[in-house]
């Protein structure tokens, strides 16, 4: 799974660029910030619905597709602003104090 | 950046079988599904405040910070329901039929 | 605007049995609860994002247009579980120690 | 349940004035909107929740709790900006042409 949000930050800056006709992508850009944000909203309450019913029925599939819509729309916000997804891995691997190059993660704590 | 999701999940999976006391990750575990949800209504919240007030201000840091609990929260919801990182990030590579081994997006189109 | 929210149970009861075609509300309750729950997270959203822009813009027309979509969702939901408006309203009373013959809220204090 | 969010509306504007030390609501006014506009977010996820834990239990108790937290955050967010609860209940009753006076509502459709 390496450097797929690398990636796909790539082609949402790519995609920044094409027509709102032919690139949903572009289409949120054009319809601005709130719009984008909204899609977050319904995004987040898709995956929290979904874990429920995750819970009741074991079939996790739902939620694996509404997380990734999730995360999809936070890029796309990073994108609207101008942050890459590498500032949000970076944030995480800080807080777990993991590099590329060695893992730390089992000598530190999360605060 | 490469492999960070999968650390982060392997140190997940670690801190499940922690003490509660010891790791905030396990303090989550106990209480519960509803209260992991409720962190991710919360930090969805959070990051689409911080992104008003990035477009607002032009400080994007809060925005980095809230999107990286956000998606750190939903990473503990799918750990709590025995769902790994890579498939989410597999989703969202498949949806831009990416690969490890190939970058075949510019060729695609999203649905 | 006495009894508006009992006035709006009402409605909201004889629309459930209303066929889709002709009512939004009869058509929230044939997609089931998970959709009326979505609803209630995009307008809460929706709500949150209207709030910001108000603090910026001095203009709140949008913010209570939101609100009322958020609020009439949230009693959609309990209309399509079985509770009345007037529960929740009740509930708000009892917080605050008002009734409809005296009004005690100055000598009481919410938790 | 008449005029309760009247008399609602007048208690939260005169605990804006309170210290924060003594009322919940002049200590969510002294930590600014995005503070209020959080509760509204960690609110409606908790009514969401709880709506799916009634659709499972048949128990609707924690949803009017939940619900009623959620409409309170929002009359608290209203009055931050200046906003009086009839503004809400007036949109509603419109769009269901309803008023004080007369009910007109089971003569008309919603759009």
């Amino acid at each position: 799974m390496s450097d797929v949000l690398t990636q796909l930050g790539d082609i949402l800056e790519q995609r920044k660029e094409a027509t709102a006709e032919k690139s949903y992508v572009a289409s949120l850009h054009a319809k601005g910030l709130n719009k984008i944000l909204e899609k977050i909203g319904e995004e987040a309450t898709e995956t929290i619905i979904a874990a429920k019913d995750a819970e009741s029925t074991g079939d996790t599939q739902d939620l694996v597709y509404e997380t990734a819509d999730l995360w999809f729309h936070t890029l796309v916000a990073l994108s609207h602003l101008g942050v890459r997804p590498e500032a949000v891995v970076n944030e995480l691997a800080s807080r777990f104090a993991m590099s590329g190059l060695e893992e730390k993660a089992s000598r530190t704590e999360q605060k």
